[in-house]
């Protein structure tokens, strides 16, 4: 898998479907040759001597005999066709290395948009030579040539995913290098600590002193401070990245579903009525304020006269485990029951907020007397509101980002991990290192130390794919789409 | 409706999804100075003084303030974002009128792709100045200023819409004027003849002859015939454009439904899983040798035990009204029953294909002597095939492509009349000009001649568009996507 770097690839790089421009790109040492059997440019200058970054006008020609369309058939349709047949007419452009996305030559052509110009100019250039491309290829020969590291590779796919604002700029901030820098620098010390440590081992003998034991795990200690600081960002990121889980819960009739609906109207995500590429189930998408938030859909178990009651009560256990926020709905209108007690007690424990509805109605309970609160860690805001009316909604809409996300957390500048490989890499670093820190208080020879630095230093350089397997690139390639 | 053309419009010109590149298009006087508004070039040069058609690597950012992501808060989230925020790194190319698309000054952005990133792109541009373009716009400003006439525009999306090789060769042609110059060729004699006729009126008392009126009837003649043949590519173009209807009929459990699948199986055209714009039900399109094709689902009706035969027979006759063809399949292991009989005798009088369907089986009926054929103008081409083993499927391919398109219309570099504006306005135009011979033939007054002769002149012109209206435009136009 992966294909050979040596291939020229080509692929249709704008989104199928229909649309003014049609993008295919092709890329590699012979893109330029494969390309140019194709183009015959209207100021009948050669491909080989155009000027690199400008779009020039061209008719795009299957090859003679060779030439087929999508059908297989060649696409002069017709008896004979021995004369080459236009495919279309386009802009064309040469980007020369390293000046490209890849790095390497890259032409692209502009064409008419619709699906089968340019699967026919995919056949066509594949006919001259060219390879079409596996997903994400373009991006992984970009991350091998050295345009971008890992880090920035996934910063790409999570740039074109985004699906709100803040993700976005999560996504940008990566993409511009933020995590890779920070990741780096981390890197480097325990580079340097490493070497020390590893000039210790070799010069054991002759009594020098490279790093005071008490030295080594002090700076042990903060590296594992900032790697804990940045493990601390994986909750907020994560939810910035692929957006929060919120659970409504309550008892029947309290009004769950209206809240839902009305929150539905307001904040449904735009983003979200797009089929993705694997034509999964569409996911409705909440823009809640820049944070992306699914609701999880437990409004109604309780309601139906299901035979079994208990599983109503285990899906909407479940909703609750899984959710990021809990919105606890009680009816302010009546007074609280067994049941109201019991989910607020359920809530308790995790981020929750306390939803007191229908508040265009007389009130019948006492909020600052609200129970089952106040034994909860941090106390769980209440927030009066009417679905119906949409009164308080907004203030929901603004406790529920302050639960899902700090509002410093995105003004910052600093790196967030939001992704889980990042993630993983991280905790594996923060464990190894923290072995290191054992081995060197319980004074183990250099030599484990040493062993412990640079497992942290491998599962670091994981990130941004200073180590990297073929496996890595392949699971990380393999979700993107073909073309980019 | 349409928008001021002194606007500068902007849209995604690519379509809707995931893609490696996206792209943002601006047109219009103001076009770069409201880019050069988001645009900070890396070299640090003004977006005024680059090279035309050139790309250029650039920082696009919303404006102070004013700038408001997709969820209507400022992209730069976080508290204050007094200062400027970042969109994306893009690659911005501007093509200075009148070398351009819409032959105004353009500016394009591509960007990573990912919608958010386009319609964060477009709110700024919008912030920045320029109006979001209505559907259709980009190329209804071609039109306007001269870049394409009418029928060149409707080409641009018959390109983008083509479904199999042989209608993308269509639109190209289209596209490239075939259509164009044979109408412009045709309006200019009439525009001749006119002339010759209104001079004839205004020096009509002084005797001069200026056109003889066998010699105007000829010319007329003469017209109308090229006209005729023009519109005897109509069901041609039409089927190529939009696909054929070939409805399979036949009696219970002859293989109307194997067949079917069969074909489906090896024909089904790539192109029709892609939703539409109006995202309504996906059709299934085969590919029958280049010809579009959709099935008529009459497969199965006289199968089951409808309580109401007589509307399985209903259903079946009004597939066999909108078929294009007919392909009446009979069971050619058995003797033919009375309804074969009625099936034969219903298909005749139209474009159809005896189908003799299980020659897996040993046969035992006589082709030749196959009744309900000779009858028919056109004797029915008789196939034989096996649904089951494939056999003779390729010969029924064949044999409905041939039925459907000549292979010499394809061939032609003639232009085709493929869509139905164009062959109401032929019509029209016929029309007239057979009033005109009859006011001719019966020496009506010069001024009657030449009001057909106008009124012929003025429906041709429809088709280019030298002669329109805005309701035409309108309608033209609006089915064009956004940022076309």
């Amino acid at each position: 898998m992966g294909g050979a770097l040596e291939d020229t690839i080509c692929a249709i790089a704008t989104p199928v479907g229909e649309g003014g421009i049609g993008i295919v790109r092709v890329s590699g040492a012979q893109a330029i040759a494969i390309a140019s059997r194709l183009v015959r440019l209207k100021s009948g200058r050669s491909l080989h001597s155009v000027r690199s970054h400008t779009l020039y006008r061209a008719d795009l020609v299957s090859l003679q005999g060779s030439s087929a369309g999508p059908d297989g058939r060649p696409l002069a349709a017709g008896s004979g066709g021995a004369h080459s047949s236009l495919i279309d007419e386009a802009l064309v452009v040469v980007m020369r290395r390293p000046r490209s996305f890849t790095a390497e030559d890259v032409v692209e052509f502009h064409c008419h948009g619709g699906l089968l110009v340019l699967q026919a100019l995919c056949e066509a250039l594949v006919a001259a030579g060219a390879r079409l491309a596996e997903p994400g290829e373009f991006t992984r020969r970009a991350f091998l040539n050295g345009r971008l590291d890992l880090a920035q590779a996934e910063a790409v796919l999570d740039t074109i995913r985004a699906k709100t604002a803040a993700g976005l700029k999560l996504a940008q901030d990566q993409l511009r290098g933020s995590l890779s820098s920070e990741i780096e620098a981390i890197r480097e010390s325990l580079i340097r600590l490493l070497a020390h440590v590893e000039a210790a081992i070799d010069f054991a003998e002759e009594d020098i002193v490279f790093v005071q034991q008490d030295e080594l795990l002090a700076a042990l200690q903060r590296i594992i401070d900032r790697i804990s600081d940045l493990l601390e960002t994986g909750r907020e990121g994560r939810i910035l990245r692929e957006g929060a889980k919120v659970a409504i819960v309550g008892r029947p009739n309290v009004g769950k579903s209206s809240l839902m609906n009305a929150l539905l109207r307001t904040d449904r995500a735009i983003v979200t009525s797009i089929p993705g590429t694997t034509r999964d189930v569409l996911e409705e998408i909440l823009n809640i304020k820049g944070v992306p938030v699914r609701l999880l859909d437990t409004a109604g178990l309780r309601d139906t006269l299901d035979p079994v009651e208990r599983e109503g009560i285990r899906r909407t256990r479940l909703a609750t485990e899984q959710a990021d926020v809990i919105l606890a709905v009680i009816d302010g209108s009546q007074r609280l029951g067994p049941e109201d007690h019991a989910l607020l007690q359920e809530a308790k424990g995790k981020p929750s907020i306390v939803v007191v509805n229908k508040n265009d109605l007389p009130r019948n309970i006492d909020l600052a007397a609200l129970p089952g609160l106040e034994g909860g860690t941090p106390t769980a805001p209440i927030v009066s509101v009417s679905a119906k009316t949409g009164a308080g909604l907004d203030e929901l809409r603004e406790q529920l980002r302050v639960l899902l996300v700090r509002p410093d957390l995105e003004a910052s500048e600093g790196a967030v991990i939001a992704n889980l490989r990042h993630q993983s890499a991280l905790a594996r670093t923060r464990d190894a290192l923290l072995h290191a820190v054992d081995s060197a208080s319980n004074k183990l020879a250099g030599e484990f130390v040493a062993l412990d630095l640079r497992a942290a230093t491998d599962a670091l350089g994981e990130i941004t794919g200073a180590v990297t397997t073929d496996e890595i690139l392949e699971r990380i390639f393999s979700e993107f789409c073909i073309g980019k």
